[in-house]
């Protein structure tokens, strides 16, 4: 089963990579208020059903892919 | 008006982090096939509907947000 997680920094957490792609965009003439960058991991999980995969990807973000003291995470199962 | 950029490199594209990620689930036991590694950019966009700021978007994406000789992006315009 197909599942995409996305890992963003919480909300009052320093981000200097979204303040750099806020800034640049300014320079290159965009109007554009904050801008946050976080990383979307895309996985295949052996599971019998959604659920199943589901509870999976969410200790797999617990445990290595998500830092959860600074960041959030949002898990989509596909099928 | 809220949108959101994920980038990721295209099939056939090597992706070290996809790899390590990859590689350390299965040390913790998953069960995971391959894993790809991206990046997601949320953005606050001046625009006075979802089309104009979905274009605005689209060309942040040529200019600065992603490489589209190894990246390909997706964006989603919220309300």
């Amino acid at each position: 089963m197909r599942a995409t997680v996305l890992v963003r920094p919480k909300s009052g957490i320093l981000d200097p990579q979204g303040e750099a792609v806020e800034s640049s965009l300014r320079k290159l003439g965009f109007n554009v208020g904050q801008a946050r960058v976080g990383r979307v991991v895309d996985l295949d999980v052996e599971a019998a059903t959604p659920g199943e995969a589901h509870a999976a990807v969410e200790r797999m973000c617990e445990q290595l892919l998500a830092n959860p003291l600074i960041e959030s995470y949002e898990i989509e199962v596909h099928e």
